[in-house]
């Protein structure tokens, strides 16, 4: 059935007003077959496998538009979407999704994914609070059968799922789509070597687009590289369809193996085939012309074992802003969808991420060891910024934070000091080496933690919780938390300091406070916080209090930027007759036990509070102040941290709200226990 | 200068008592060459490298000797240091270290290494409290340069030596040694990607065995076994100094790359090459006509770039006793050296892990969905027992812990019920996979953590410390710890039970208590502890408290088995009139807070005992005990756990005794804090 007999039965939607707008896009002048098909019932996949082949770049050219669309108004992920666009419809064209099981990594590419499986009514509240995920994730499809944040992830949970399915005689197809700059992971290779020789019926697209977020690195990007590069490769995406007729099934074992080496060395698939995967391609993946029929015949192959189909992309495709723009319009906040020119508010004042990434500078002038290095993310950390300056002492390793932490490890070993800049998020990656290679070592490896606490649209996969409880257990760590951009210059510089053993600072995600900022960072007294208020009550607050009968002394510690949130109750508390002392404790280890111990005994109740989860700062204070005999004879101590819930993705204020962690919780927590207290 | 003439300055040392009894070893009964180079000082390796080639076969006899009589006495790992005895001599050889750094990869074949590099003298101290660690350390040589217990970090740590070398203007080399199965680990593969692309001068030696501790899994196994199987190795062998001919500085970089292509099409190598590395081999690890001419070959190469030699040996090569062993002497106790007849002390009990690899056996029987995964584990875990009864349903994946748990995740998508057995500290390995794949999708996945707490001789790498404060923290997580080995099985079927998110359960390593075992396990009412012991004076005691004046009521919250020592120690405190509660958590989340509840109201001191890091079950206990303002009124607590430190390797009797989680250990802090309490 073709698109134009469809158009029969599935009624004309009226026109998008987002598409009219866009004169550049000529083919959506009219009610589009993209419209008719999502407007078809809460799965459209029926529908769309009625369209014809030869529709289907129509299709890709309206999918596009909406992607853009939805994204101008949101902001988002664009490029890696736009990128797989057309493999997104020939893969739920050719298989049978949700019965097949598709799985994107990392899952940022998955927008148009979600317009054509029964959210294109959604799209439009992407990333929003209370919105569409801008990754995949199971509570919200069933087209979604893992969600994904992190990279790297899909062929282990693609793997898992066909071996449960073989378990349960089940015949579902099991399909992961993963980018080269995934590739770089440990754990795509650990799990393609577990596939290769598990003999599973796994399909593993492997999205080229010679990007991740930055350009990749490593050894197998080159490889790809050549394979792509090469003059087979541009003869063979002539030729694409005569390979179909090489295709397994037809085969005989022996024949097999043979032309198995032969495509190896025609096309250069070889390091596939020797993990054990069936390695077709490079296709044009923009091309329906190649990629249908090569993907039916993989549909439709007996032949046990894995695939591995190697398709070239370009991230960005299809719009020339994002085409032309360097990062391909990675993530991007709202646009206009004609110029691609993006809003974006004038700063109040720079981001934690470029103060750290100047500071680090500033000190690498002036000391030669220090060395950057960051995990395939030069732009949100800031060692891009470094690396510009010191091109020979900045590293990114690719996706690979296993290895940047021992690498780093060997650094330190050798007298450099390396500061390793890793989201406190994907630092949980290489948790073990931070233990094994770093800590029990006592090397004085630097860890610069960006996004700690909540970071807004990314949702859970990508808030900072965990990195004070994960690394503040570890014998011989220094865990210092930034209050404000100023702190985080020092704090580069106390880190630079400590050549001893390791040491880590954490900052959040987003702008800095507007702080006046050192000239130069001061190397910080080691396990010693500051007073940032002593309480005294005002005339007005003393009368008030005297009046309200009340003459409670509240001392609120905070570890970490909601130091201006504890501030701004103090204030508040004041009036209603409650003098508030603030302190910040810069380091939750070593603790300082000194602060700590004036702020419970001077005070009516000792507030803690912190960005991150249980078992971090506030587990350091409770550990000084029982051991010490302090809580024998009563002490009143609350600990704000966050609740026991993943947060979904919304604004960073709104998420503090959630978790309560703002200047009016402390109020309210403040005057309910000062109130019941002793 | 030849061995022989050596011999006329370094004197004679005495036969060793122990090679004399090895009528086997026929080389061996006149002082020896190894005996003369060992003792020719601190640094031994100036000696070693003025033997001649032809006198290094005697000189490998000798040192394997020595390695087998070391381990006979202390036991330890030897089949891995046996395999390498060749190896080691021709690096130290070739190389000068320790200006060279030479980097064993997880450490553990490193004895012989440890009797060349000034160590001899110290060897039959292996794994013993104060003596020698059974791993490479840097605190103990200069030739140790970089520690590892884990695997797989060898050649991220020697690329990051290479690069501070390089920045430093130094010209040392850096040579990682790491076996086939480590090979298996991301970490590896990312750091060959990274040495691949970054063109470092670095020397990988792959030691082929085809083994790690178990038999290797996995697509590059079989691709090392395909390579060194071929008619193209068993040819080369015997023309490995042909091959030499052909190496780098002397060929045109466009030669360069035919000669690759062809070399890889003969031997194999391609996959390595398109990894940036320059393949040599599979050369005869075991003979130094291969060894040492190649070895010094890659030393004089002028050219840049890592090289990869591979080198096929025999775990356990030369020891008759080993060689023959299906694991060939891995890990083995005190043996004789005659027989090999390990010294296996008669059991008290059954250990954990048998005991869950029977109950989840037990629980197979009758759940087709349940599913066992180890991560090359699986004798240390159970699920060697279980693969046996279930072949279908247990899956070793290699040492590739981050897979393992997202691959489980793909299979509790799927309905299966998956338990990941894997030690506490290499659990370590996964931590983004458990936050990021199971605890936010709140998959149902089973974590069974075996060695958690003190684990002995293999020290402080293997301390399984960290987990209940990594896991505890995560939302939606069930975190347990069983106090004996009934408890196990109850544990057992309890996670089993939780179908709707993760759960763990931790226990350790060796002998349970020998307590009766239930027919069968019982599922546990979540988040729920037991009372073992209520708080009540005997006759004598009430007599005695009377008297002293004392009459003080304890009580002892356990999480794990040290509930034991808090029994043992309220039996004594009975005695001296202190009344004393057991009650054990099982659970450190969900938390108890009706037993926590009752044991802080009704008792003068709560004291709480876990075997782990701060942060983990007691941070849970303060934060109710805060929260429910129970602290405000005055009440003694104290938190007992892992003090912040290391613990290196030693008998976990004498390793609980460090740490203070003894029975005497509490009776002390109880007596301390309610004599000066309240």
């Amino acid at each position: 059935m073709t698109a134009q007999s469809e158009s029969k039965t599935i009624p004309n939607a009226a026109p998008d007003a987002a598409t009219e707008k866009n004169p550049s896009t000529t083919t959506l002048q009219r009610p589009t077959l993209l419209q008719r098909i999502v407007a078809s019932g809460q799965n459209p996949l029926p529908a769309l496998r009625q369209v014809a082949d030869e529709d289907l770049p129509e299709l890709a050219n309206q999918l596009r538009q909406a992607t853009i669309d939805a994204v101008s108004v949101t902001g988002g992920h664009l490029g890696a979407g736009l990128g797989v666009v057309e493999l997104t419809l020939a893969l739920h064209h050719v298989f049978d999704t949700p019965h097949d099981r598709l799985i994107w990594d990392v899952g940022h590419q998955c927008y148009p994914h979600k317009i054509l499986t029964g959210r294109a009514d959604r799209i439009k509240t992407l990333r929003q609070g209370g919105g569409l995920s801008g990754f995949t994730r199971r509570a919200e499809s069933e087209f979604d059968p893992f969600g994904a944040g992190h990279s790297s992830t899909s062929i282990s949970a693609a793997l898992g799922m066909a071996v449960a399915h073989e378990l349960q005689g089940k015949t579902s197809r099991h399909i992961a789509v993963i980018g080269d700059g995934a590739m770089s992971a440990g754990m795509a290779y650990e799990a393609m070597n577990n596939a290769g020789a598990m003999q599973a019926k796994l399909i593993v697209i492997l999205n080229d687009n010679d990007m991740s977020i930055a350009r990749p690195v490593g050894a197998m990007s080159h490889y790809l590289s050549r394979i792509t590069s090469s003059d087979s490769y541009r003869h063979l995406r002539q030729v694409a369809k005569d390979v179909l007729s090489y295709l397994p099934s037809r085969v005989s074992r022996l024949a097999h193996q043979a032309e198995e080496y032969a495509r190896g060395l025609v096309a250069g698939g070889t390091l596939f085939e020797e993990m054990g995967f069936y390695y077709i391609g490079p296709l044009d993946g923009h091309n329906f012309d190649h990629l249908m029929p090569v993907l039916r015949n993989i549909r439709d192959s007996d032949e046990p074992g894995p695939v591995l189909l190697h398709v070239v992309t370009r991230k960005g495709h299809g719009y020339p802003p994002a085409e032309q723009s360097a990062d391909k319009y990675h993530g991007v906040s709202k646009f206009d969808v004609e110029t691609g020119t993006q809003q974006t508010s004038k700063p109040k004042a720079p981001s934690f991420t470029s103060i750290f990434g100047l500071a680090l500078i500033a000190e690498a002038e002036r000391d030669p060891a220090i060395i950057a290095i960051t995990a395939a993310m030069p732009g949100g950390t800031g060692v891009g910024e470094f690396a510009a300056r010191f091109p020979d002492r900045a590293f990114d390793v690719g996706i690979a934070e296993q290895h940047a932490v021992t690498f780093a490890a060997g650094l330190a070993c050798e007298g450099m000091k390396p500061f390793v800049a890793i989201y406190s998020t994907f630092l949980q990656r290489a948790y073990d080496q931070i233990v094994h290679d770093v800590a029990i070592q006592s090397l004085p490896v630097r860890f610069a933690i960006d996004r700690a606490g909540m970071v807004g649209a990314d949702g859970a996969t990508h808030a900072g919780s965990f990195d004070i409880a994960f690394l503040a257990c570890l014998p011989n760590f220094v865990v210092m938390a930034a209050a404000d951009e100023a702190e985080l210059i020092h704090m580069v510089a106390t880190s630079l300091a400590i050549n001893d053993r390791p040491s880590a600072f954490r900052y959040p995600r987003g702008e800095g406070f507007g702080v006046a900022l050192p000239e130069r960072g001061e190397v910080l007294p080691i396990g010693r916080g500051r007073m940032v208020r002593q309480a005294a009550m005002s005339q007005a607050a003393v009368t008030q209090a005297a009046h309200s009968g009340a003459a409670k002394k509240l001392a609120l510690l905070s570890f970490g930027a909601r130091l201006y949130e504890c501030l701004k109750a103090a204030a508040e508390l004041e009036k209603i007759g409650i003098a508030v002392s603030v302190a910040d404790a810069r380091f939750a280890k070593p603790l300082d036990h000194d602060l700590v111990a004036q702020l419970a005994d001077q005070h009516d109740l000792l507030i803690t509070i912190e960005e991150g989860s249980i078992g971090g700062f506030a587990a350091q204070v409770m550990q000084f102040l029982t051991q010490s005999g302090r809580m024998d004879r009563g002490l009143a101590v609350r600990n704000m941290f966050f609740p026991d819930i993943f947060v979904e993705h919304d604004s960073p204020s709104h998420q503090y709200d959630q978790v309560g962690l703002t200047a009016r919780d402390i109020i309210r927590l403040a005057q309910i226990t000062l109130g019941s207290g002793s």
